[in-house]
């Protein structure tokens, strides 16, 4: 089986690509050719004995995303977006990539369908950004979407996308809702969620991190692995017992700041923990309430999806990967 | 203040125009500019005092919506939109009416927005039709968008870019789930919601109507006049309460096909009952049972929306416009 991976340079898309080369297969089939597109040209993985191609492009011009598929993959995997905060300062540029984009994707594939029956599957990747105000504590699968940002507005209009060309019978699609990736690798950024991934990454490196909210806070989780784990789960089950609902929330660990800190301390002792520094920020922490703290994912749980154990496990995970453990590990 | 109705020509949009020239007003601001636009020129209404534009165009043509909005109308009533059958029998057709249409007329306004500070009230109809299975026997406000048919999908995002640029402070937007019409005037068409309103208005005319589904199916019903109504208050009141939730379901009557009936009997006698021919017709009957049956629309009581008293006050209006009261009648 033939595999493309559109946004395959970002941190999820290589560690898809890494997941995929390694099982050599998806679904129980072998995987035999695998092609990687994003704005900069992706790595070609090591390892892999099948066909590779990997390839520039940006999917909001037209035509691109008819060459991306030329190929009739059978699988396609769409990570490939503009991210919330750049989204939210430029329209045009938002509406373009994450909306055309995926319209785009799909009209290619349409116009396969109509000339040859092509019916690849589709995962796409959706946000918790989709959900907006007001939000009860534990949201279920039936909650309706009002996204208080234009990310969240442009997933939720991918999602009906999606849903519409599968029930059409044009795509095989799923829709995945990811949780907040933690521990996020890499340096601190100034996105509103940094902090989740920041005081367990930073002080795990000896380094300090900022918490700009109280410890209260609570928010829904998911790991790199586990994160990556859903779309290779996505790739390969049989999707008709979506229905028409082809869009899911995926589970995930809701956990406090408290039980952040705790966590880490476990790993990294008081140490670690000491290297937090409390500056509360009105505006982040404004931002922060309006979000999710947890949700009901029965209809996940079903298909098979899996979280994170618990949040030691994501911070095992962190551990196990970058062997960061402390200030004091030697 | 200067209005604009888009889709002026159809059977709501005529209603709303005759509405607004007999008020003289829109929420309290005397109305003196009306631009009247569809894809067929429609009638300039009779007796009204002001300006009276009636113009031809194609709102998915680009550039259309700029000259639509050029007259920067305080209001904006946007009706325009192809059908349901016609939307999934026609992917490309649906979606370039119905979402580029609409996209396009948000960045018209935006364009002014942006230069100006132009930010008008723009009222949107979308539909029952975003709601697919499975559903609850009476929906609630927060319940999740799952469309069973290209035309809902377009509606929910058309929902969802209202509330996005509603947000964005580039319109102040409201968008409207109509109930089905009943009674709907004119012939009897090939919907498969026709009957809802054909084994009302064929037997007080005194002709034969067709029943294809069971007396216990229970549907959503607003008269003409309620969804007139609707649009008029949607056009006058604040919409600040609505936060993100731009988006409401309108109050309707919930009633089922046997209470339809009495309600004919009650002004057409056994006579007007007795041309109603059941004919069962399964795959009607399969489209039907997938639609709501009952809605607890609070958000929109809240906000003043008022429903029809009753389904026998639907039937009346329909009496009372048509001089309909059936086969006897002398």
């Amino acid at each position: 089986m033939h595999a493309l991976i559109l946004g395959a340079a970002g941190m999820i898309g290589r560690r898809l690509t890494a997941a995929f080369v390694a099982d050599g297969q998806v679904g129980g089939q072998p995987l035999d050719a695998l092609t990687l597109v994003d704005v900069l040209q992706p790595q070609a993985p090591e390892g892999f004995s099948g066909t590779v191609k990997a390839e520039a492009a940006d999917l909001s011009v037209p035509g691109a995303a008819d060459a991306a598929v030329a190929g009739r993959p059978d699988l396609i995997v769409h990570l490939a977006a503009v991210v919330s905060g750049e989204a939210e300062a430029n329209l045009e540029l938002g509406y373009r990539v994450n909306l055309d984009g995926t319209r785009l994707l799909l009209e290619a594939i349409r116009r396969l369908s109509e000339a040859e029956g092509y019916r690849p599957r589709l995962v796409f990747t959706s946000s918790l950004a989709v959900f907006g105000q007001p939000l009860p504590p534990v949201i279920g699968d039936d909650w309706g979407l009002t996204p208080a940002s234009s990310y969240g507005t442009q997933k939720a209009m991918g999602e009906l996308l999606l849903a519409d060309y599968s029930r059409r019978g044009i795509i095989d699609g799923i829709g995945l809702r990811l949780p907040t990736i933690c521990v996020r690798p890499g340096k601190p950024n100034k996105a509103a969620s940094g902090f989740f991934s920041g005081i367990i990454r930073e002080p795990l490196a000896g380094q300090p991190a900022i918490l700009p909210v109280a410890d209260t806070v609570r928010h829904w989780f998911a790991s790199p692995a586990a994160a990556t784990g859903f779309l290779v789960h996505a790739a390969g089950i049989d999707l008709a017992p979506l229905g028409l609902r082809r869009n899911l929330t995926m589970p995930g660990i809701s956990a406090t700041v408290a039980e952040e800190i705790e966590a880490l301390r476990r790993v990294g002792g008081d140490a670690a923990v000491a290297l937090i520094r409390r500056e509360p920020d009105a505006a982040v922490a404004r931002i922060i309430e309006t979000w999710p703290e947890a949700f009901d994912t029965a209809r996940a749980l079903a298909l098979g999806f899996r979280a994170d154990a618990s949040f030691d496990a994501i911070v095992d995970h962190h551990v196990a990967e970058t062997g960061h453990h402390g200030p004091e590990a030697g």
